[in-house]
């Protein structure tokens, strides 16, 4: 194998490889980088088997040449060291070239890399996946939909499955859903289909395969091409394959969950509110879990507070923008009302209550695609 | 006390402040913030009894009213929070109120907190320093001098007087010196004195002190006054009193360290000396103490390497602005040589070496008062 390529494309898709490499792997094989170089250009992989990524080099973009491949062939080099290597290589180009025993030397400029490699046969094949069942969603809605539910996954292994966002479609909308079970976040959107009738449900996406996913996803790419199988999901832009296994067992049915009717309704400005949490929890940080107490005060007003006894206490006073129903005092945590907020993208949210002992939902004013519920919090 | 304050100068002068505060001290009222409200304005004092920092807030500037002063007084208030609630309350102003018991009401706005205070009584002085012996330095440079020596400290315990940085005056001239036994930076200024004769050896400031000091010294101060005394430090900007505690101890003789002849000479660019170093350290981190090789080729250009067995070898070439004298071969360390660099200012260094097992002296080619001295690593 010998080919010079472009440095800052060889960079951008070593860094997007890299992101599905680990480091604790206890398959040696795969804490490298898997270079293939072939006619038409050069591919590089990362796996840790429940993530694999595929990046592609193209020998040409429309206005300049970005790989001149000598000889074809493939290589696997130690992932941490290499991507460093070329993101330091002083010149514009890098020569890559494997000599006998998998030794392969990199060049640029004055600086020269000779890496012991690995033997590209060894490395795990990548799922095969057929293309039927294919939706696409554009990629910034798409980063949207991971931003607005991944935060609300579980992060403790008691209930693997919580770890996972769990997407449906019915009647072409997915419905994306996350939950700790002290939280819930819903988004719902079209998809765009190549056939009909696809619809599933229980497909159950890790959360860290999300957040990885939403960090490489390439802006040049208009839309993002999904595919899901019984226990594979795979991302697929020009240039980029995303595989991540899915979760196995039965997601909680969520939608029961979700009250349907409104004792206490109360519309606010978000920014405001999100402040006002804020300077609450100043006070119900350090073993206090985040508690902030919620309290109408009358057709104009609420009150949030919080104490910690031995600092003091916080009052805050929020104008409504509007209120129905019965009076109120509820406590929740605060810290999970702050990551809602952080992701509802509107200037106004309306919460409905049915009561101090019963889940409330929060949702923005402006549409009907996004959905937050709370559990309160006993506080006597 | 009762007054009311301009919120972002309040919120920059509890921050400098809190630089001198530590959450892991055993006395109880240090871990808080003292505020005095004068007549002249707002005086807020941090300390852990090695730093003190004391921040005025005078009553106006030039421009505007900063703080309005109804009744005087002082208060101690937990510091942590403190800082963090004044960086977040929502109005331009805050009102500081303190009633019976020290209980301490901070409003803005539709926003009140209640902050259990303490004694200001027990709050222990400042040392009182007399201003003789003092002589000056602009902002600016006190700031590249702390640069350019702190970072050569030793982290290390075993030797206490090593982690500080050795002040001396002699002749009107400023000599800072930091050794961690391994390497020794020293940088030289002409100091501004008000009278002729101030001399002083042996003045050993904590490294830690001198970082701290350097984020918060305020560029609007031209010039930074200095005083020393026989176990503290002043520095003293317009609005800015910081004491450090001088360490107890005899400073190393480091004079007589440094080489005076030469064997090897080498002119080089920095950027390209230090960006092929740090290629080199790429290969020679893990378990290699950083060790790189370097050799003399030719009268152009020498050789650069380093070697991870395991994983590779990196060969890099570097001309020379300049040489003169024997070939050598010699290992050093080449995080200690980045650090150097990072702080040296000058588009060109000159090495000396006085051979393979001697230490060498790195210098700017464009002035005299920079020196680094380096100990040379056995490889075999």
């Amino acid at each position: 194998m010998n080919f010079t390529i472009h440095r800052d494309q060889f960079v951008q898709s070593v860094q997007n490889v890299s992101k599905a490499i680990s480091s604790r792997t206890t398959i040696p094989i795969l804490t490298g980088i898997k270079i293939d170089a072939a006619e038409d250009g050069v591919t590089l992989t990362g796996s840790d088997s429940d993530i694999s990524i595929e990046s592609f080099i193209p020998k040409e973009t429309e206005d300049h040449q970005l790989v001149d491949i000598k000889s074809p062939g493939s290589i696997i080099l130690p992932a941490r060291f290499f991507a460093e290597i070329v993101k330091k290589l002083p010149e514009e180009t890098i020569e890559v070239a494997v000599a006998d025993q998998f030794l392969t030397t990199l060049k640029s400029g004055a600086s020269e890399f000779k890496l012991n490699g690995l033997d590209p046969e060894e490395y795990p094949r990548l799922p095969v996946i057929e293309e039927t069942n294919v939706f696409k969603l554009p990629t910034e809605l798409l980063k949207n939909i991971i931003r607005q539910t991944v935060f609300a996954v579980s992060t403790v292994e008691t209930r693997p499955i919580l770890t996972g966002v769990h997407w449906a479609i019915d009647n072409g909308t997915l419905t994306c859903t996350a939950t700790d079970s002290h939280r819930l976040a819903m988004r719902q959107v079209k998809a765009e289909m190549n056939e009909n009738d696809i619809a599933f449900s229980n497909v159950v996406i890790p959360g860290k395969s999300l957040n990885e996913l939403s960090k490489i996803l390439d802006d040049h790419d208009e839309y993002i091409d999904i595919i899901v199988t019984d226990n594979q999901i795979l991302f697929k832009g020009k240039n980029l394959l995303f595989f991540s296994r899915l979760l196995d067992g039965n997601y909680p049915a969520t939608k029961n969950m979700i009250p349907t009717q409104s004792k206490t309704s109360v519309t606010l400005d978000t920014k405001k509110f999100m402040q006002a949490i804020e300077r609450a929890l100043l006070l119900s940080r350090d073993g206090k879990n985040n508690v902030v107490n919620f309290k109408t005060l009358d057709s104009d007003q609420l009150e949030i507070t919080s104490v910690t006894p031995e600092v003091g206490k916080v009052t805050e006073n929020l104008d409504y923008h509007d209120f129905n129903g019965e009076d109120l005092r509820i406590s929740f945590n605060g810290k999970n009302i702050i990551d809602a907020l952080r992701v509802i993208d509107s200037t106004e949210i309306r919460i409905d209550f049915t009561g101090a002992m019963s889940p409330f939902v929060m949702k923005p004013t402006e549409n009907e695609f996004m959905l937050h519920l709370f559990s309160p919090v006993r506080t006597y």
